[in-house]
């Protein structure tokens, strides 16, 4: 028992990890083991994540014997693999035969068949059974997030029957925060707190303490709604049924918060055209994979603005300035366009934006577009018309050609996430290019329209 | 005890909405209750922040009388304000005095003087003294989070001696996890999961039954550490000490969420360029103040882009094509930086972005950077050299344009943010516009730049 309360990282950390560095450089196992036994597992899979992929495979061949569950559950996806390939099997039996069936599950599913085979083979009877039921629903379900290690109680019991029984029985969950009660089927009818619990006398009904509000779903729910109704009702845990409305698990605060981590991390990373694997430990072949196909896309869709600039060659060529002035128009197109699409994205995550305030809120983003445009277009009319001289006109072409762009980005913000979400696309996906290329189109084709039009 | 599946949302969810709408356009009060009363406080909470302002004012002065506490606390911030000016001052009390005192210090922070003084005087003297004790602690710190109701027990007591306290002890928070062991001066030694209480002899000692990791933190502490904390090591709940070591309140994971949540959403507002308050019910004015400081820093930055291409007025005006070809490379450009950058702030935001790893980091960007160049160099060189004519230089010279500017981007992508972290500032902030701006500059004076050199 030790009060931790070092969270200033940065410096210690860094003495830590330079320390952890020398010692694997020295070949000195006894104190990369004094160095390593304090830490927290989440903290030694930071460590791993932090050092080079040649020092990580000499700790691991140093220390690796001694390597625990938790730091394999802690680590980073596109670490694990390489992690995992560089343990002796007796190790990592041992490492994996530690953890919750949820765990391993989390573990197993990004593995090879071969290491998976590995993995369920050291595991005990009961438990491999276990894991495979929870591998038998879709990845990203409810039931791969369940761990299978529940306690439930019959409807019927007093407090003082739980208790009795919580006491004699060996093999409790790590961490549970309910009694699930249950009808002789298996059926979950409601749960109690153990706060409740404690609190009440030992001859209470446990069904007289359940809390108001129950919720169980299925295993085949999405994680993300999963997830969604933690945050929403805030729960600490969830009991997940199958078909028949059997209790099959329970999903606890932990792993949704990972959930909604990992969900943010996704829409982040998409919209910036990023592959959603992205990692910060990813080698440069990695890397170049996540973000060469958006690349790929941007640049042919980058000639069509091109395209659509080169049909003007002859008014650019009667007026230079033009060529300056253009790229201000869609670049406060693609400003406007990202602020919209972002707050549409972030909102539809969240699930605040819905079909019942769709339509004012595409009428919001309207209005502010035409009035951001028309302040805007008097700023830069009057610039334009200052510094590039000419008469008043060219000042009026760009005005215009701003309020055009603003007003179509901040629509097309809020209208192309919509649209890919009505698809049941996740709105995040490359609504980024997308919304950004249309403010291109429409705002080089405005300004030099426009300027053909009347300047010449 | 109602078993609820129904996580579908938007067909029923409307449906609901819309019968809401239709009581209140009715004047229904009865009909309304029956529709809201069902309903879990957030999502109450939901419906007011989906209808209109006229809508919801109407629904309040049928309905307001019977709002609960956490309807108030389940409210987006920016609408809590308006409903708390709508409702009476004794309804407004009743609520406010039902809520745990995290709850009520969330709901304070955001009101203007009269309104907090309203809502402190309708608690009773210990709720309003905690209050006030948690509102002395600055904004974003875990003095905030915390709530004070928290359930102790001195070090030396058995678990039967912590069961009976509990039995006789009336006034115990809503929900807790953990007894929390303290000496007899108040401070927290470790403490006790429920699981492991309810499932011990009746004679076992609390501090045999303590868990090994044990963590406090001061009231000082920024909120995104303590969000840090509960993600990084799985925490339940977290004691807050004061100066002297003393417990003060314990902050629970349901809020640590909220905050990571809120973090999240604050880079990816900023990262765009939005108010990082901006929400989905806020009106246009709210939206136009949110959104037009960023628009108006980019244009000027984007005059800054329109300089250095007016620099090249003579090589435009000789090769009309580079207009058409320029803002290729700059686009090019805008998506490798916000690719390198959304990568960087998101991996400072989860601290595996460090000082440990930072240079390899920035290598690996600058490696990515130059490969995706030379790709792209090759087939944009092989493009305007088919597509615009002209003699091989043309795509000598765009391809070059490219590389420099992509490796640019990918670097700038990374060092913009660990230098403003460093500063500490947030890494978000703005980072967005400073790299665009960036790579519009480098992209537009490297091609003409090198154009005027090549092809003149």
């Amino acid at each position: 028992m030790s009060t931790e309360n070092d969270t200033t990282r940065g410096g210690a950390e860094r003495i830590l990890i330079d320390q952890i560095r020398a010692a694997v450089e020295a070949g000195d196992a006894a104190q990369l083991t004094a160095l390593l036994e304090p830490l927290h597992p989440a903290d030694i899979a930071d460590v791993l994540e932090q050092i080079r992929p040649q020092e990580r495979s000499d700790l691991l061949a140093l220390w690796g014997g001694e390597i625990d569950g938790e730091v394999l559950s802690e680590l980073d996806e596109s670490l694990r693999e390489e992690v995992i390939g560089q343990l002796e099997p007796a190790v990592l039996a041992g490492a994996v035969r530690e953890l919750d069936t949820d765990d391993v599950v989390d573990i197993l599913e990004d593995l090879e068949e071969p290491a998976q085979e590995l993995i369920l083979e050291a595991l005990e009877a009961d438990d491999r059974a276990a894991v495979e039921q929870s591998m038998a629903y879709p990845e990203y379900s409810a039931g791969r997030l369940m761990q299978r290690e529940v306690v439930t109680a019959p409807l019927h019991w007093t407090v003082g029957e739980a208790i009795d029984y919580l006491r004699e029985h060996d093999g409790l969950p790590d961490q549970f925060y309910h009694v699930i009660l249950v009808d002789p089927r298996m059926r979950p009818q409601g749960y109690v707190t153990l706060g409740r619990m404690l609190s009440a006398r030992r001859n209470a009904r446990l069904a007289d303490l359940a809390e108001d509000s129950f919720r169980t779903v299925e295993g085949e729910m999405p994680e993300a709604d999963v997830a969604y109704l933690f945050k929403q009702y805030h729960l600490i845990s969830l009991p997940v049924v199958d078909a028949a409305g059997r209790l099959a698990g329970a999903i606890t605060i932990d792993d949704a918060l990972n959930v909604l981590d990992e969900e943010h991390e996704e829409d982040m990373l998409r919209m910036a055209g990023v592959g959603e694997e992205s990692s910060i430990s990813d080698g440069v072949g990695e890397t170049l994979k996540q973000r060469l196909p958006w690349l790929g896309i941007n640049l042919l869709t980058a000639n069509v603005s091109a395209l659509v600039i080169s049909l003007f060659d002859g008014t650019i060529a009667a007026i230079v300035a033009l060529a300056a002035l253009m790229p201000i128009v869609a670049s406060m197109g693609g400003i406007a366009g990202t602020q919209s699409l972002t707050v549409a994205v972030r909102a539809l995550a969240t699930r605040d934006l819905t079909s019942s305030n769709a339509t004012r809120v595409v009428w919001r983003e309207l209005t502010v577009g035409l009035i951001s445009g028309l302040i805007f277009a008097l700023c830069m009319g009057m610039m334009a018309w200052a510094f590039y001289g000419r008469d008043i006109w060219l000042g009026a072409v760009i005005g215009s050609a701003m309020i055009i762009n603003l007003a179509v980005a901040a629509l097309a913000g809020v209208v192309v996430p919509l649209v890919l979400n009505r698809l049941k696309l996740d709105p995040a996906l490359a609504s980024g290019t997308f919304v950004m290329t249309l403010t291109d189109v429409i705002g080089f084709f405005s300004f030099l329209g426009l300027a053909t039009l009347v300047l010449l």
